[in-house]
């Protein structure tokens, strides 16, 4: 504590990401892709010409935001970019939800949701899931201060239908609806569409997963023009420049390769259901998951001593440890072998 | 204007910064560095193993904050990154200036800094420079929410030496002193040898000016302990990632490059000072300054027609449309050839 600090940074409970271990370790417990990025990635390292380094960036980022436009089917006018979705999320909660009346969000999602309330001083209403462990959308409410959540949702993995969210669009018509699409190319189904019809529809994603650059920080979000705008006029008072003109040119070539996105994502989902077979011939319950993860418990086996089984045997998992997440392990899906790994360690564990 | 935007978001005036033109122009208006980034950068560009890029990025930056610590001769626990210094100084308002007493910095000043202070809600006392357009440092006061300057400030290019700096941390101790040194390398005197004495000192520089990085995205702080932990609550409420893989790698290469980094700063000085000369003999006036710009005035030529002027020669500076910046020009430091163009260009303009 210091007393040059504002007050309210003293009161921050800042937001823990996974452990990025040193030691050479089966990495499960970040949400990361197995597969490389596209080749093409490569290709644009290799040539880009040093010399344009010494210029700034374009502010706007056209060129990253008419790709994203043509892949969405929506105007440029209607995408934001911003270094990582995580600074979307931030930028988008002082855009919209800096209101008196409370935002709303399930009580278990992304645990970030909370601390940018707290950031920004943002009054939370945490809502129950259901008991099949979904999101509730029918527990918003019309007259809240906005409404949040992932879909596929975090450390859940339950993805809603594109139904469900034009359902709960046609009840919330007067504060902002923020769908975090982060994993939704592995079996969820986005609401990118729906941004035509309804203005108050924000929906963000990332090239973290399923695009395989999580080491690049590219987020975006997809959105009426009015909230465009809004993003906007935020980003414009925090950072100019806030996408480096690397990461524009190696997000343009990601995008570029469809074939490359399609194969890797199949792989994830292939090996993610035959993961879960075999978690549940050892006797976890695992939750359904349109996700690159599982979150799985065990009746008989306590869940932060299975992660320090794991830790032993050379494998990450994430435990959150919460009283809502204390008996679950949430597990990446990695390759096929690493799968095979993290499968013999838990057998050797749990017999 | 939307009725979806925070209420805060209504009022903003975002920062305006320079153009990026589309077209082949001799750009002088962003203060960007003539001469490339050094020639290591391009070697991490085509060596860099881009299945890393799948993975996030060290939350902690640590190889790159150590770099730096090794360059200042601090720990590392007293540097902070962030995406571009326009990053480290919102997280720096946020961190240290959301307080009840008002924000002192001079009148004129960067312009980003006004614009932080409606993002954020703080009060901003604008302190007059001198009759010499000197930032004032004797206007600073003990019982302030603390204070900020740029040192070269811009875009007067005037550096005060680091007694002077010396003596106002000796009178302002209860409050964050935020020196900008954005342009520092260029003849300026750092202070980043007094954050040892003085806790409230933070010291804020870029590699987009003297180390060619424009557009790179890549700003740091140094001060003390406490500051630097401050800083770090607010970017972990924030984006627990902002660096990324690539920009880290980039960074590290150019500052291991001391021989390319004094000799380009070394020609930008002489090629400033020659410039000031060949202006002068024009009957401009132009500011003493540390920085890779300079900033001019003409008795018999209006700065605004001057702009159009240059423009149509192909060359781009900076005119800023404010009561006390419309008389002048702020004309970036290029190559020698560059600065011959315009010396022809306004020869033409002002006979």
């Amino acid at each position: 504590m210091s007393k040059f600090w504002s007050p309210r940074v003293r009161e921050l409970t800042p937001y823990v990401p996974g452990e990025q271990p040193r030691e050479r370790l089966i990495k499960l417990n970040t949400n990361e892709n197995p597969y490389p990025p596209a080749p093409g990635v490569g290709a644009v390292l290799r040539e880009f010409r040093t010399d344009h380094l010494r210029l700034y960036p374009d502010p706007e980022s056209r060129a990253l935001r008419e790709a994203l436009a043509l892949e969405f089917g929506v105007e440029a006018e209607q995408v934001f970019v911003g270094n990582g979705s995580d600074e979307v999320l931030a930028l988008a909660f002082q855009a919209f939800f800096c209101q008196e009346k409370p935002l709303e969000m399930p009580e278990i999602t992304y645990s970030f949701y909370p601390v940018y309330c707290r950031l920004y001083g943002i009054e939370r209403r945490a809502l129950p899931l259901t008991a099949s462990h979904e999101v509730d959308l029918n527990a918003f409410s019309a007259g809240s201060g906005g409404a949040i959540f992932a879909n596929p949702n975090a450390p859940t993995g339950h993805g809603h239908g594109r139904d469900a969210i034009e359902a709960l669009l046609g009840r919330v018509t007067e504060s902002v609806v923020l769908v975090d699409e982060a994993y939704v190319d592995f079996g969820g189904e986005s609401a990118t569409s729906l941004v035509a019809r309804f203005p108050n529809l924000l929906v963000t994603g990332t090239f973290s997963k399923s695009r395989s650059l999580a080491g690049l920080r590219l987020g975006y979000a997809v959105g009426s023009r009015e909230l465009i705008e809004g993003l906007n006029r935020v980003k414009d008072s925090f950072n100019s420049y806030p996408i480096d003109s690397l990461a524009s040119a190696v997000a343009i070539a990601a995008l570029e390769d469809r074939e490359h996105f399609e194969a890797c994502r199949e792989k994830v989902i292939t090996t993610r259901e035959r993961t879960r077979g075999r978690l549940e011939k050892l006797g976890f319950e695992v939750l359904p998951s349109r996700t690159n993860f599982v979150l799985v418990s065990h009746p008989e086996h306590d869940a932060a001593q299975l992660f320090v089984g794991l830790r032993e045997r050379g494998i990450l998992v994430r435990h959150f440890n919460t009283e809502a997440l204390r008996d679950y392990l949430r597990i990446t899906i990695g390759t096929e072998d690493e799968m095979d790994s993290l499968m013999e360690a838990l057998e050797a564990i749990c017999r």
